[in-house]
């Protein structure tokens, strides 16, 4: 059904409208990297599914998240294959605007194929891109569940503990991982609702994490958000426009000689990271303003320009002392700092209520994607977490790693590459 | 400084453009109930914050929604009015795109005034809506905590238990609320922070509930939008166009001889409700449609035509039954089987994640304002409760019930009247 556009949950509503024409366009600029041919500005309401990457990676990030693990109950390989295969045919269909089972009518007896709650709304960009963790190929025992044991990526094991990393469990981990962004929240829930239940007796639901604001410039055509605490952060972003950025993000072939079906694909690193917001806002705008090494107005260097300023790090004030401290965040998370690593940060600002005290339960969920972690992730956070000022004001409570593989193209299930000619 | 809608967000930051331009104008159109001369559409970004009544009542539903409650732990009436005034100031600001305390700059090394994140944002049509729960006037053990129980509004008491409620006292009840509405999340979340700040040693969050849907429209200028059911609910919602729609939403002198400050308030109920997302999801469509009483795609009633057909109670179909079921949802919500009453609904869908089994805890966070909840939404609440049978997918989780008092002039405080003269 992917290739008939024009069977939008618009159309079969009965509307018709510039933004389903220039929806069926975008989606006719056809198999590749997803992109938007326009930027920020809302006018391609939705991104091909179908493509050598999975879209959602460097997709300009769109404004929000409905992030979900699942714990898989299935106990065969095949059982397994038919989820993705489920899997596959939902988003294919939901990433543009159809429904669930669109093309198989079902007997009004029946429980209807889609929930239903996103009719009627354009597919608002959704991308659902899906990641293995470590556990799919062996259990906590080191047991080969599926026959994928010789197969799982070198780098693909539980993140290592981070100095005052306090994690919960409940919020950590899993089988399999769906990140679903778009710029209606009601679109991104759809579709993990949708998954969900067609995991039913395969795959339960283990933790899901809603982003209400996305953190990160992802294209050079979007503006900086600011994080929750005030500040714009990750202006050195990785950008979908810069040269080198499937460098850092895609794994290549030839990378991992135990894992070449992950050649296309990429690692996401999942962090939900509390912040302190109550001491956080009785600091002052001064040692905030040190503690990020950017000042909070223009999101400039302290050590002068704007934004988009290169920080010196070099450059001290009058006391001899270096403008951008050497505890800030910004200091040590650069990749001038960091032997030139970069990442593709895609992260998102949450906030899940109070705890009984009355504070606020917020923060960022981190996301970053990238080609190998443990030279692009796993040192800057062990430096970050060691170092970082800001760290008095931040708790890590959830971690996951997955590997993304590659695009899926018609006819294929997700990760088909792992599982073939097992 | 809410006459100067120039020292906006957008201006501070050295942004103009044509937003901020219909921005002002919008303001310009001045005190009254707030109101959208567009619609929907998005080109007038800001309502006023002064006015008769508060806005976020009649206006017509933004998308997202952040509503806290409030413990007072204020020990004087003075000390709750300075937070009033706090509050406020900080409402003016914010919905009109400023941040708190812009009129007033603060030396670098003190915290600042407001906590950055909303820096750059428009103000997102921000209405900020402020009620006093009946705790305010008396306690628990029937102290009158601020010399103000003899002005308790009559009305205003803990709604009753209702069959099959299942409330969690955690997300129940309060001494205040703010509801935060706006377009962008992270204009109501920035809303509910900073007043939750403002507020520490006089009140403390209580509860909070991010709602990231609207499931009401409250214009007719707005499409039905769909609730997690999957349905488009709330058709026969009162618009603010209905001629009589103030006369079912706003109190009026001589309503409350107790309580002569709510002329020109009304009363907010709030209500969590819980859809059993799973065991819904597996019923068959024809079940789901006899339940609601209308069908899914369209939203028609049972008894035929579109939309917006009047429900016709008494048409039977082949087998002698009515084709609207006597049990179902839309027959027992209607004006015309509930003596004509009307609310105003104004709610969201919400998503907190899952339970240890998988289970997505999601619903409808009820919002509905009311001249009377006597008689507008107890006796239909127990009628539904009692009789609806969607009442099996449906779980009562929370509740509360506020006084709103009517809009603020100039100068004046939220609330003024009720401590007036006191």
């Amino acid at each position: 059904m992917a290739d008939q556009p024009d069977l939008s949950r618009r159309r079969l509503l009965g509307y018709a409208g510039a933004g389903a024409a220039v929806g069926a366009a975008g989606f006719a600029s056809g198999i590749g990297t997803a992109r938007a041919t326009d930027g920020d500005t809302g006018s391609a309401d939705r991104y091909p599914f179908h493509g050598s990457h999975q879209a959602g990676v460097l997709t300009p990030a769109q404004d929000r998240l409905h992030f979900a693990a699942f714990d898989i109950t299935a106990r065969s390989r095949s059982e397994l294959v038919m989820l993705l295969r489920r899997w596959t045919d939902a988003a294919a269909a939901m990433t543009q605007g159809r429904p669930v089972g669109s093309g198989t009518p079902l007997p009004y007896d029946s429980p209807p194929a889609d929930t239903g709650e996103a009719l009627g709304l354009p597919p608002s960009r959704l991308t659902l891109t899906f990641g293995f963790g470590p556990s799919l190929f062996r259990d906590a025992d080191g047991r080969d569940r599926f026959g994928l044991a010789d197969r799982q990526p070198r780098a693909l094991r539980r993140l290592p503990h981070f100095p005052a990393d306090l994690l919960d469990p409940a919020r950590s981990d899993g089988d399999l991982c769906v990140q679903a962004c778009a710029d209606d929240p009601q679109v991104a829930v759809h579709a993990i609702r949708n998954l969900s239940r067609l995991a039913f007796g395969s795959a339960a639901l283990r933790w899901a994490q809603l982003g209400f604001g996305r953190t990160s410039s992802t294209s050079t055509r979007q503006a900086t958000p600011r994080n929750l605490l005030g500040f714009k952060d990750g202006t050195a972003n990785l950008k979908a426009e810069d040269a080198d950025a499937g460098e850092h993000v895609w794994v290549r072939d030839g990378d991992d000689d135990r894992a070449p079906w992950l050649a296309g694909g990429s690692y996401l690193v999942a962090r939900r990271i509390n912040m302190s917001i109550e001491p956080w806002d009785r600091t002052s705008l001064s040692e905030q303003e040190r503690l990020i090494g950017r000042d909070r107005a223009e999101g400039a260097p302290l050590s002068g320009g704007q934004e988009f300023s290169r920080p010196d790090f070099h450059l001290t004030g009058s006391d001899g002392q270096p403008l951008i401290a050497t505890t800030s965040h910004v200091r040590l998370a650069h990749p001038s700092q960091n032997h030139g690593a970069k990442l593709l940060r895609r992260g998102y600002n949450f906030t899940d209520g109070n705890d009984a005290l009355g504070r606020l339960d917020a923060g960022l969920f981190f996301i970053a994607f990238v080609r190998d972690p443990d030279t692009q992730y796993v040192p800057m956070q062990t430096r970050l977490s060691r170092d970082d000022g800001l760290m008095e004001y931040l708790k890590h409570t959830g971690s996951g790693l997955f590997a993304v593989p590659p695009g899926t193209r018609p006819g294929e299930h997700v990760g088909q590459a792992l599982f073939a000619g097992g």
